[in-house]
């Protein structure tokens, strides 16, 4: 199985691609989507759109993963990043690509042991999991490490229920 | 011109469509596109995205408004609001139409005269500058108030940048 992990974000949207065959993992592809701070919002909702369809039209992921947003006290903040969250589930969606969604915590847990973990260490142990693999930055290394956390957890109640719709 | 307005929300969403022509406004169509809250996120989604793009075909709007959201102390309503808003603003831009954001305090000021109105305030103006509308709700309602407000400030720096990028 084939999976696509999205660690969204509205200047930079991390994206991984990994293989999951009988609990063995392996990396296909990585990359980050961007748009630009000058840009009107619905041109750079389509371009970050654009560009997570390329990555699943490319790649061909059988499923995806994306991780819960954390709300914090900054609204603004807050109110972007949903923004390219929705943009973000709805193309995964508009793909026909069943979607876990997974805490932050729980995708460190499952990568690194712990559920408080440094960038750094997320990024050395996505590296020992997915031998071979040189992620573009921390966004990048989150998503490959929300993709691993479905291979382990796949199956979501989410995802089954979309898979029940399309059928 | 034919102006598409949109009042976003994750649970029901306001369209409505008015023509403007020679500074003359009149009623085309009103109605809420609406997603089940106990379905997963990326179906509701999806869902508020198809219902919108139905909505573009069957009434050909050649530009669209949508109102810029208020940010709130309530951070899980701010992403919820965030994520419709998002896929809200992809499906315009899917949909080819220039979009221009407006702050609720500038579209009741445009249509009410007041920057601060009740939501029966805004009905009761709505129901006069366009006769013969009967709004599906208060959602309709304010997303008519959008579409006139966009009616009135068309041409928003937004609304031009995305003409000249698809040019």
């Amino acid at each position: 199985m084939r999976i696509l992990g999205i660690d969204p974000g509205l200047r930079t949207l991390g994206w991984g691609v990994i293989e999951s065959r009988s609990g063995r993992l392996s990396h296909v592809a990585n990359g980050l989507c961007k748009s630009q701070a000058a840009d009107p919002l619905a041109l750079r909702l389509l371009s970050l759109s654009r560009q997570i369809a390329d990555v699943i039209a490319e790649f061909a992921p059988d499923e995806a993963a994306i991780e819960q947003t954390f709300v914090n006290k900054d609204g603004v903040a807050t109110l972007k990043l949903g923004q390219a969250r929705g943009v973000a589930l709805l193309t995964l969606a508009q793909g026909g690509l069943p979607v876990g969604e997974y805490a932050p915590n729980r995708v460190k847990k499952t990568v690194v042991g712990v559920g408080h973990a440094a960038k750094e260490q997320v990024l050395h142990m996505v590296r020992l999991q997915l031998p071979g693999c040189d992620p573009a930055g921390p966004d990048a290394a989150d998503a490959l490490a929300i993709a691993i956390c479905h291979a382990y957890y796949g199956g979501t109640e989410g995802g089954m229920r979309l898979r029940e719709v399309r059928a």
